[in-house]
């Protein structure tokens, strides 16, 4: 660790003719060498990454995309009306929603996976059912399980699954992912839903992102995600009637006019 | 065109046991069957994109993810030094300075590449001719033209180029661009470095994405680029040692004292 | 005007026991001493204000503080939803709708009064009608007339010319508006409501706030109305409600499923 | 509490002819017969302010707007010089990082007033005394206590204690925070300096604001603050000035060209 009044940057530097990021010349070892999450990767992990790695951010990437007219997405139509000439303030008002309620879950599911995998074999279980139950004293949902929808089962976390083991995660986050949702059934007594958040969780970490960023592969994601939505609020308006339905359907309770 | 008091959404939709994105289901089409680039290009096009379009779409994010410590990645540092608790608030504040100066000029020239693929083949070099005349009147730059340090050229610029012909772009809108580099060499009687937002808004043309979204893309690879940069914030912070800097290096000039 | 590359300020300076603004002791000459009104003018023309300047400034800024679940306070509602820990970033999603569609317009409507009020007496009705007959020929509205509800006219427009001229305002700009109002019920042959936002333009000018800063006024009043709402959203939540809402009346209307 | 299927709002309402906020009507009522701290006031606490409320809040409001070059105002440039387009993008960029670092310190100094203040009189010292051994034995700062530069006593402290007093506070809260001073004094063996943001919270506390919503009060203020700052970059930028310092003086450190 460098010393805090001496700092310096080891992402980017140009010459004359020559741009370079990290160890690489842009131009000649990048641009048309890579995928952008490979570039994402490189530019996160320091390193090219492997086809393990990139197959799983794709995976999560391609996952968290979309959820619809989420109330990140409304925020990012609501600003595009009142500023059209600013996509970038649309863009940041919905990411400013990818927070700690929703999006943060994930991250959150990571760090209870390390305390978990961070035990000896034995002990494993142990840890998990200790998680559950100090979750349920303070009345804190554990992050990462349960879905209002997707009752039967949240069809994403299969299938990321299914993707890591396939293209050869070692499977210690995804094993403890399992342990913990035993520990959740046995406490609870029924079976509750492994929400896509665990699963992501556990195959970034089996990915080797840092669990402190996690939360950055959700923004790159969503921010895809909220340029669609304005490229639709362009060709198909929905803000104006959604504030209209507001004002109509949240009436005016107070004392005026009585 | 629907009516305003009745839109609807063509983006995403739930049951209790699946979700689609446009007309595919994410889990069984989408999820580990595409890059994200192909994902984003599915969801802005509404289809899956061809090879060249990715392939120009992959090169053109990898090209602006990263410059350094640029006016974005500063303002970005230094929001996460006041309010660590919010990547996406830190992510949100590097976006918001994605504007018109720096991000804007590859849509600005699109639009002109347009006016110059738009005329026939007689004409396009008399259009290109006028475009340059009458920014020149105004005293307004051309969009995607000159650069601060790669005088000799922007080593980006061909590579883009290049990447667009190898892989079967049909070159209307790269003609453009070069006619309208030699409309400027010719009225300002010397070489005048053709910009990697040429280039950019250039090579997006002739993969199809429409002119109004063009920062949609440059703000999806930024946003990763921040990502990065806030990450290096966490393990080598830069941004109290800039403050101090900030204040010691841009003194009070005022009365206060005298 | 210093040189770029060797830049000062004239905000504010400390000592180990005292801060300075501009050139005023923060403690013995501030505090206690004036209402944020007063130090928000004193921040920006750099001397204190008369109280004319701070009588108009106080009623514009009371104005536009709240218009309801606009949609600014729309999109600050649903970003709060997701992101609760960061109630700056709610705040900051609300704000960035305060764009050129709705906000912006007295800015506008400003530069079009200095435009009268800049030539002699004799000239000024034939410049409000010039300005009235050019944005009809390209078709764009003239900003700060007309209102979708208000149709008799706007009640907060004579309140505010009425303040304006018992504080001892000159008056120019406030003539200018009316001229520019005779001009639009000529050319348009029946009368159009002079709009709030005209008025705060002509009442702004009055108290000499620089026209390029106005967009700042109305930023601090709403950002005064976006905390009203946070807290009733804390108190009162309507976010899920309205996000439910929109997900039923904004159907989905692509080919899945189909 | 209302039913969250069943939202309304208290804030506002229209007619044809009137706006109403809460039980005002805003052009005869309110516009013309307060300041904006009494607007802002009537909006959070739902009914016309004392004086003394109005007082403390005017003096919270003044004494936080401005602190020279903060990474806040440094945000808010850096965005300004890439999006000259968006006065409230560059707003917002300086408001994200008014978070939990420096500016949340006065909210969470509150909450440990109340917790002092909400004991019997014996007990009170008592648990100011555990509240600072709490804070020793998990190595965490106590909000509002410390300064860097005001090494000798925080100027602004006293001076809002005593218009606090003067106006008539009750006092309870500034007794607790002395109470927790002199317990800060005694764990450390030395005397630890009152920060502003122990006395912000202490007469905010006085002042009736809830808790919750303290840092909105911040907001509202750097706001005001930040729209200051904008207006200096316009007439004297440094943006660019401190982006090429940060350049030449954050060096790049990586492996490129060794």
């Amino acid at each position: 660790m460098l010393k805090k009044d001496n700092p310096v940057t080891y992402i980017c530097t140009s010459t004359e003719d020559a741009i370079f990021i990290r160890d690489k010349n842009l131009v000649e070892d990048l641009v048309g060498k890579m995928t952008f999450t490979e570039m994402l990767l490189f530019h996160l992990l320091k390193q090219p990454p492997t086809e393990m790695q990139t197959v799983i951010v794709d995976a999560v990437l391609i996952t968290i995309m979309e959820h619809g007219l989420t109330p990140s997405a409304i925020a990012a139509r609501e600003t595009y009306l009142g500023a059209p000439e600013s996509l970038q303030g649309a863009v940041a008002a919905g990411l400013l929603g990818v927070g700690s309620r929703f999006a943060g879950t994930a991250g959150d599911c990571a760090v209870l996976l390390e305390e978990i995998v961070g035990v000896p074999e034995s002990e494993k279980s142990g840890v998990a059912t200790a998680i559950v139950q100090r979750h349920r004293k303070t009345k804190t949902p554990v992050p990462g399980f349960g879905h209002p929808i997707h009752k039967k089962g949240d069809p994403r976390t299969p299938r990321l699954v299914e993707i890591a083991e396939t293209v050869g995660a070692r499977g210690d986050y995804i094993a403890a992912m399992h342990l913990l949702s035993e520990a959740m059934d046995e406490e609870f007594g029924k079976h509750i839903v492994i929400n896509v958040s665990a699963a992501i969780g556990a195959v970034l970490c089996e990915a080797g992102i840092p669990a402190t960023i996690t939360r950055g592969i959700t923004l790159v994601s969503r921010c895809a995600g909220l340029v669609g939505h304005l490229l639709e609020e362009m060709e198909e308006p929905s803000a104006t009637y959604l504030w209209h339905l507001a004002e109509e359907k949240i009436p005016y309770a107070g004392e005026a006019g009585k």
